[in-house]
């Protein structure tokens, strides 16, 4: 925990908050705070900046907020073929992380339908963490996350509402083109990467993918599970932009 | 499971392997394979190739291969912290996909004691995940696996023989250099990258890492837990130095 989340309204006037869950028991237990030390805090989807703790109970920790600048949304979103429950609880947090606008989990032919049937996509498992991933990458904003069924609607109808990213991207294991070659000239604007299935997409999902301005683009010849894949595709996408 | 690794010495004078393990159960089970059907198959450290399937009994696959180039070791080794035993786990098969030649783990001095009194540092444990790996990543190149009690003396007298790397890089979250600014004109050279524990290294091993050729490289202002920043970093090391 390299910043303590804070919800807005957990803030009195005065700036102080009173903590008496995890967090309190990550600042007693693990970063061993005394009265007039200082520790990073943010605000969930608004800004960072500094508390001083100014009261240590015997499971509670009272701090004072001086607030700064929110910082700027991930430059880029995700779409994401729906993984098996197990990979994707792995994944929430790590997105989060990595640093992810959006994320849009999809149907394809090769999700197996009872993905959908599991409390891993209901808000109460994965926005606890999302906010892990926050607050391990000293971020606060939380990852917007939908969840679509059909997979042609999505791209046909509701795709330009969901992601304002004008670069997208499909990683696709024969493509030759690079994310770098692919971001070269538009460094500035948000990029939307599709990562498929375990398998992959079919011919039909590719060329509808085609068809709504996806760029096809590879990462080499080695072929990566899914979740290693999209941990790898989102780290080359951020340095691609960023370096 | 991309390709099917065999031992050499599974290998009989006419070029034929009769299957009956894990590898006859994915044959017959998930590509449903009949006689005459041809499969990706590789010789552990050595060549790929195709095979034919010509026996289907019960349980068993016979299949007779045609084997062609052996392909490159990867260019990268990975210098790592010994993380925790749950997330070394998890790691061991995505290293192997992600491409690395050798694995040099190590202690350091926010590494836990007892994580070095774990199963999983064992050859037992981790060669399954690491031929896992190799067979979802299409490559026959185990890597070396070696662990270091002495992080002192690993820097100071071993790592020459342990990697022919003469590209060391450390990642530090504090760097303003980025990887691909360090690899620029050094492409066609091997990497050493290495990856501290949760928490970094600390100021001596920084320093001992400095005084031994390490650049220090950064992965932009987002903190990442050591498991994910370890896959992030392969990614961009291998993408700076193939795109």
């Amino acid at each position: 925990m390299n910043l303590i989340l804070l919800a807005a309204a957990e803030l009195a006037a005065d700036g102080c908050v009173k903590l008496r869950d995890a967090r309190a028991t990550h600042l007693l237990r693990v970063l061993d705070v005394t009265h007039g030390q200082t520790v990073r805090v943010g605000i969930i989807d608004g800004p960072v900046g500094t508390a001083t703790v100014v009261g240590v109970g015997g499971e509670t920790v009272t701090i004072h907020c001086e607030l700064g600048d929110t910082p700027p949304r991930p430059p880029v979103d995700l779409l994401l073929a729906l993984p098996r429950p197990k990979v994707l609880r792995r994944l929430w947090s790590q997105l989060a992380a990595l640093g992810v606008s959006r994320i849009i989990l999809t149907n394809a032919e090769r999700v197996e339908r009872n993905y959908f049937d599991t409390n891993v996509l209901t808000p109460a498992c994965y926005g606890p963490l999302l906010i892990d991933g926050l607050q391990q990458a000293r971020d606060t904003r939380v990852p917007g996350v939908s969840i679509h069924r059909q997979f042609r609607k999505l791209v046909e109808d509701d795709l330009a509402t969901v992601s304002d990213a004008t670069v997208r991207l499909v990683a696709e294991p024969g493509a030759t083109t690079t994310i770098r070659e692919a971001v070269a000239d538009r460094r500035r604007e948000r990029v939307l990467l599709a990562v498929g299935p375990e398998g992959g997409w079919n011919d039909f999902e590719l060329m509808l993918l085609d068809a709504h301005a996806f760029h096809r683009v590879g990462m080499g010849r080695r072929t990566l599970r899914s979740d290693t894949a999209t941990v790898a595709l989102l780290a080359i996408v951020s340095s691609a932009i960023r370096d």
